[in-house]
C-alpha cells in the first residue's frame, strides 16, 4: 500500500507571541500534517531557526513537494522594504524574516500580520464568508486585528494598519503590553493575558469560589482554566469572562462606530469561553455605539479558532505561488 | 454692463449643529454666492425649511441654473434607505432628508455625512491631495470624522462608517454629547464643547489670567476667545489648547495605529488654533502610536477651513449630476 502524497501542497505557517503551528495545506485547505512549536527565542537567529524546522518537518510529512511557504507574524509588517516593523512579542523588529527563510528553505516565502490572515481565511471560507466588511480580532497573548473592506484585506499606505488591539479603550489605563508604547489599549485591558492578570487577583478577592481555590492549591491561572471553571458555574470566573467581554465591547463600539461593518470576528484562544465572553461583550456594544452600525453588526466567533492564522498563512501562499505562476 | 453668470454651478450645503452654510460652485470649485443660516429648529420641518431658504437665496444669486444640490449633514447616513439615521445634534433621525428637498426644489439633491464630503474635497484638491490612504476630523460642535481608502471615501456596509470622533478615549468618561449614548469618546473630550467647558473651568481656577479676566467680565468663553487669547500668549489659554490637543493626540494613536494613514486633515473651527493645538497633538501621537505607522503620517490642517464641508457637497453634487448625465 502506497501512502497517498497530496498534491500543491503550501505550508502555512502561524508565528504567536508563545507558540508556533505550522500546516501542510491543500488547495481544499485540508491540513495534512502539523508541526507544533514553543516559538520562544531569545535571538532573531533561533526563531528563525524554530519556523525552519517546523516547516522542513511538514513538508517531509507530505513527501518533500511543497510549492510554497506562507508566515504569519505578530508584528506590524512594512510591505514595501518586506521586513517586520515592530513584534511586540518576538525579536524579530526590522528582520527581513520572509528573504531569510526563503534563503534558508529555497522556496517563496510570502508574509504578512497573522491577524490579516485570520480576517483572510475567515473571509474565504469561514465566518465571514460572503460579506463585504469585516474586522476580526484575534485575543490571545496579545490582541491583532485584520481589516476587510469592500471584500478585500485592508493594510493601509505602509501594510501597517489593523492594529485593532492597539486602540485606546481608557487614556489612563495600564502601560500597554510588550513594545506598544500606548496606556490602557483594547490589548492591555482584554487580551488573554489580561483575563489571567483579572482572574488572579479575582482569586485573591474570593479565596472560596473555585477560582480561589484553584490559586490557593497552587494550580497556575491560565485562560483555559478560568473558561473551564466558568463553563462549570463558577461565579468568579464568569465575572472575570464578562469583565473582560465588557472591555472588548467598549473596544467594538469604537470600532463599529468607525467601520460599519457586517460582522466582526473573535478568534484566538479566549474565544473558547464562547457566549461567555461574546454576550457581555454584545451588551455593551449595543449600550455604547452608534445606529444603525450597532444594530447591523454581527459579533462571531472565528470558525477556524486557533488554526485560523495558520490557515490564512497558507491562503497567502497559495495566493502567492499562483501569482507568480500567472505573471 | 452685463453681471457674468457663472455656467455649470451646482449648491452645495453644509448643515451643521448650529448653522448653515450654502455656496453656488462652479467647476473650479469657485464659490460664486455664500447663503449663512442659523441651522437651529426644533421640529424637521423648519430645518428643511432653513435648507431651502439658502439653497433659494444662491440659485437665485447665480442666475436661477443650478444643475444640483449636494447636502452634507452631521449625522449617520443609512445610503441605501437614503435617510438620515441618527443626527446627533439635528431633529433629522429617519428622515428621507434628500427626498423630501429634491421634491421641494424640483432639482436632483445627493446627501452624505458632512465630515465625509471635507474628506471627498480635502483629497481633490485639498490637505490631502495626492494620497491614498487619509482620514478627516471636524472639530466643531462635535467631531466629524471622514476615511479615505485606496483613494475613495469609505462608508462601510449601510454607508454609517467614519465616525471617528465616536471612538472611546476613556472608558469611563463623561457622557457624550447628543444623541450618542456612548461615554469618553473623542467628541466629548476634544471638540469645541469640550474646549469650552474646559476653558471654563481653568477660567475659574486662573482668575488673574487673561481667560479668567475674560470670564469675570462676563465675557462669555469661546472657542474663538479662548484661540485669540492663546494667540496672544495667556498661559491658561495655552493650556486649554495644549490639553485638548494632547486628547486629541490620542484619538489619533488609536485611529492611526488601525489605519496608517498618510495623512490625517483636521478641520473644524477649533482648527483656527493651528499649531498651539496640533503640536501637542502630534507630540502625545508619537508617544502613545505604533511604528512605522505614527512615523510615516503627518497631521495637518484642513486647506478649505470651514468650507470644506460645504464645497465637498458641492464636489458631491457635481459628480451626482455628471454621472446622472453620463448614464
Amino acid at each position: 500500500m502506497v501512502a497517498k502524497v497530496p498534491k500543491r501542497c503550501v505550508i502555512g505557517v502561524d508565528l504567536g507571541g508563545t507558540k508556533l503551528l505550522a500546516g501542510a495545506v491543500d488547495g481544499e485547505l485540508r491540513v495534512h500534517h502539523r508541526a507544533l512549536r514553543s516559538s520562544r527565542g531569545n535571538v532573531t537567529r533561533e526563531v528563525l531557526s524554530i519556523i525552519e524546522g517546523a516547516v522542513r518537518e511538514a513538508i517531509e510529512a507530505v513527501g518533500g513537494a511543497a510549492e510554497g511557504v506562507g508566515l504569519g507574524i505578530p508584528s506590524t509588517i512594512d510591505r514595501r522594504r518586506g521586513v517586520s516593523v515592530y513584534a511586540t512579542h518576538l525579536p524579530l523588529a526590522g528582520v527581513p524574516v520572509a528573504d531569510l527563510l526563503a534563503e534558508r528553505l529555497d522556496l517563496p516565502v510570502f508574509m504578512d500580520n497573522d491577524a490579516n490572515l485570520a480576517m483572510l481565511v475567515e473571509h474565504r471560507a469561514g465566518a465571514a464568508r460572503g460579506v463585504d466588511h469585516a474586522l476580526m480580532l484575534t485575543l490571545g497573548t496579545g490582541i491583532g486585528g485584520g481589516i476587510l473592506v469592500d471584500g478585500r484585506v485592508y493594510r493601509g499606505s505602509q501594510g501597517a494598519a489593523g492594529e485593532l488591539g492597539h486602540i485606546v479603550v481608557d487614556q489612563d489605563g495600564p502601560p500597554c503590553q510588550g513594545n506598544c508604547p500606548n496606556r490602557g489599549c483594547l490589548e492591555v485591558m482584554a487580551s488573554g493575558s489580561a483575563l489571567v492578570r483579572e482572574a488572579t487577583a479575582m482569586a485573591g478577592e474570593r479565596p472560596r469560589s473555585e477560582l480561589g481555590r484553584a490559586l490557593a492549591s497552587g494550580r497556575g491561572i491560565t485562560g483555559p482554566l478560568v473558561t473551564e471553571l466558568a463553563h462549570d458555574g463558577d461565579e468568579a470566573a464568569r465575572d472575570v469572562l464578562a469583565l473582560i467581554g465588557r472591555r472588548l465591547g467598549v473596544g467594538l463600539s469604537s470600532l463599529v462606530n468607525v467601520f460599519n461593518p457586517d460582522v466582526v470576528v473573535i478568534g484566538g484562544g479566549v474565544v473558547a469561553a464562547g457566549e461567555l465572553l461574546l454576550e457581555p461583550a454584545r451588551d455593551e456594544l449595543l449600550t455604547r455605539g452608534l445606529p444603525p452600525a450597532r444594530d447591523h453588526v454581527r459579533v462571531v466567533p472565528a470558525r477556524f479558532g486557533e488554526e485560523s492564522g495558520m490557515l490564512g498563512a497558507a491562503l497567502l501562499a497559495r495566493d502567492g505561488v499562483d501569482a507568480r505562476a500567472a505573471a
